[in-house]
């Protein structure tokens, strides 16, 4: 046994380290491949102290260690090699006070998002985050990919939900910022480093989070729409009429639509399956009765108006099942086509339906089979597109990555909008950020963690340069 | 003339530099003193390019520099010597683009806040940051110093509203982090550093913002209510059923509420004087005639419900006028009583209560005359507290500022929720913030402005400890 191990073992026992061997019984990735875990040990902290035990001794021994959630992420930030040391945080999965009169819950990094979401609704209240990865992914790793999600547009992304934060630097240091007010002013907000940073600043133990009311309503339609442009039209009118009720407005173009509502899917076409584009809408509100009129007047009246096609509201749970499947079953993809190319990008509404098109006839030129699946959280400047063409080589993958990402430089989007750089998307960031801020990233990284054992290698690249003061 | 400012003049030119002499015309502050403004030279740059070259020459030089906006803030942040030059954002005010599918807008940091309301009103838009400074502070203090103000409620405060910053670092380097998109995670969200540390890390030079569609109603009240309890109660129904349109939640005590409606204050009592506690309430929303049926017929539920005890809703301009006046009309406060502290601290709504009632019995115990006004952003968890005791000297402000903190500290709150530390509140901070994230701030500092001339001496002090890796 190494010496470190031995070390870790003497610190925090046997019940908290799995060795190489063990933990490769375990899954490397929820999603994305079926590998088994491959690493020096994976360490299991009962607590904060055990965190810190552990970072302090790796950080001795300039150990690399990979933070570990649920394994749901889709950008690699999970990966491990047999020289890293994963540490998961499983078993810190407390949900340690929800207050009612503050609308805060604290909790510790491990507890499972649905769980959290149960726990709070018991007691009235809504944690707005939402996921189709809701039932596995972990606070803790939401944190620190600042998960974004399908009620974004109407509660921000998890960076909005954040009050305070336990945070384990490389070194050991516990760095304590449970604030719990909504206002704070009292020197730099520190808990913004870490959120988003995917685990390359600090490990993330335990947070505290905002609450909202929980609905009393919930009025859920797909839609189908003639055009982008009355899909954009349809946006604006749903914001503004269905004052501030409006959660989710997904928007499918029709081949995801075709696909999720054919067999082998298990989902029924809600609306007949010829129109450009659909949405999926959902409003949340506090009073049951005039929320659901108010829902199907606005859906009446922009039927009339010629702003929409046709819609469909769920009228049972059954229904409602059929249409959120539609949105979230998105395995079916996997299932059926291979290599699949997954794509979170962040854009202007007004690039959208341009960009869509260009990317899917540059595929088509260049391969002879192509399927391609766009859809998106329209409200937030965010899609995502499943692009199935050619081999699962590097080769493949970087022509098909160069196609959608090179666009964006010039209309100013984002290479990720919500899943996060990890090691897949890293290649691509110079199409969004410039020098000066790699640079800057680069000097919070090395003050932060100088040995570079946080998650190295992923989000920042050990070669960008250091922002370098002039003088 | 000294060496550095030949060398500045040669640079950015005589337009853009004000000699000691020419700036001592000048205010010191537009709010806290009479003093003019005392520096060694006032910078007024035109555009980014000369932020830099000075910011360059003044890091070279391990000259002190303090960034200067509007000049209203209450914490002493722009406070200079004559050993300082300020820069003052002033003739970089220009609205550079409204962007109206996007619903973003790019600005210099000199644009003082009401016109950036203004200019998007005319385009049917809302920048929902609002305060009573508006027509006088600039958008580049607002973002530097994270301000609250009255719809933080319903909006969230600046550093919700900012998508994008340019930021010139202490050596120059200029930062375009420009994002315009609502959702980003390609590295970190590097804008977070500098909204809110009070230009101690980089002077911000441009910003883009979020919009929100214009209002088309506005419902404006005052209210009287028998208990504190009974405003929290009042304030959880109104989030609640009033769909998602509360926008501003202010509690006066009635003491506040006695002066601002008592000759010689301009402004009429809405309601009886003797109440216990009184609130102004707001909504914004975008159906004129329900809005305003919703509002009324709230208000009546409540009283007859016993919640509330007498409403008061503007029914014209000028009642609209004479309620907001009762609010905002604070310098009232500064004309009538020597000295004033004012405070503005952040504390679960469940200590409110309590917290007032004890540090007032405490400031009359130690003081014979003191006048003592409360009233806040009671949503935000956020109050205001006006003391006028004692002395004008340091001991007494000594002694007023621990009366106000020390119970802060027990009870999880913030010696500032929007102000800022600047130099009033930093001798403060301790007692809501640990020395492991002094220490986290410290390094953050030193990385980014290793010679400390931004700013020097506000938010952190000197001597906070670095962050030191144990190793």
């Amino acid at each position: 046994m190494s010496g470190i191990i031995e070390e870790l073992l003497q610190s925090i026992g046997k019940e908290s380290l799995l060795t190489a061997e063990e933990a490769a019984n375990r899954p490397a990735s929820l999603w994305l491949s079926n590998d088994n875990l491959n690493c020096k040990a994976l360490l299991r902290p009962a607590n904060t102290q055990e965190v810190s035990k552990a970072l302090k001794i790796c950080n001795d021994h300039g150990q690399t260690v990979v933070p570990h959630g649920g394994l749901t992420g889709v950008a690699r930030g999970e990966k491990t090699g047999p020289e890293d040391i994963a540490i998961s945080l499983e078993r810190m999965n407390s949900i340690e006070e929800i207050n009612l009169q503050n609308k805060t819950v604290t909790v510790q990094a491990g507890v499972i998002l649905q769980d959290l979401q149960n726990a709070v609704a018991d007691k009235g209240l809504l944690f707005p985050l939402d996921l189709g990865s809701k039932g596995s992914c972990m606070i803790g790793g939401n944190i620190s990919t600042n998960a974004g999600g399908l009620q974004a547009l109407r509660y921000g992304v998890t960076r909005q939900l954040v009050l305070g934060l336990e945070v384990v630097m490389a070194d050991g240091t516990i760095i304590s910022s449970m604030n719990k007010m909504l206002k704070n002013n009292a020197g730099y907000d520190l808990k913004q480093l870490f959120i988003g940073s995917e685990g390359t600043l600090g490990i993330i133990t335990r947070a505290v989070l905002k609450l909202e009311d929980a609905p009393k309503s919930r009025n859920t339609a797909m839609v189908a729409l003639k055009s982008f442009n009355h899909a954009v039209d349809f946006l604006n009118r749903s914001k503004r009429d269905l004052n501030s009720t409006l959660t989710t407005y997904e928007i499918f173009w029709n081949d995801y639509y075709r696909l999720m509502t054919t067999p082998p899917s298990e989902y029924k076409p809600p609306l007949a399956q010829d129109y450009p584009f659909y949405v999926l809408m959902e409003t949340l509100g506090q009073d049951e009765k005039s929320d659901e009129e108010r829902f199907h007047q606005h859906l009446e009246s922009c039927l009339t108006e010629g702003v929409i096609e046709d819609a469909s509201p769920a009228t049972s749970h059954q229904e409602f099942t059929n249409l959120w499947g539609i949105r979230e079953k998105v395995e079916l993809i996997f299932q059926i086509h291979q290599p699949v190319f997954l794509f979170d990008v962040s854009l202007p509404i007004s690039e959208m339906e341009n960009y869509i098109s260009s990317i899917e006839k540059q595929y088509r030129s260049e391969w002879d089979e192509v399927h391609f699946y766009a859809y998106g959280h329209m409200g937030d400047g965010n899609l995502h597109m499943y692009v199935c063409c050619g081999e699962n080589d590097h080769k493949t993958r970087h022509r098909v990555e160069e196609i959608a990402f090179e666009p964006l430089k010039a209309i100013g989007g984002s290479v990720t909008a919500e899943h996060g750089l990890g090691l897949e998307k890293k290649p691509w960031v110079h199409y969004c950020r410039t020098p000066e801020e790699l640079a800057l990233m680069r000097t919070l990284k090395n003050a932060l963690d100088p040995k570079g054992i946080l998650n190295r290698g992923k989000v920042i690249s050990e070669t960008f340069p250091t922002f370098k003061h002039q003088n």
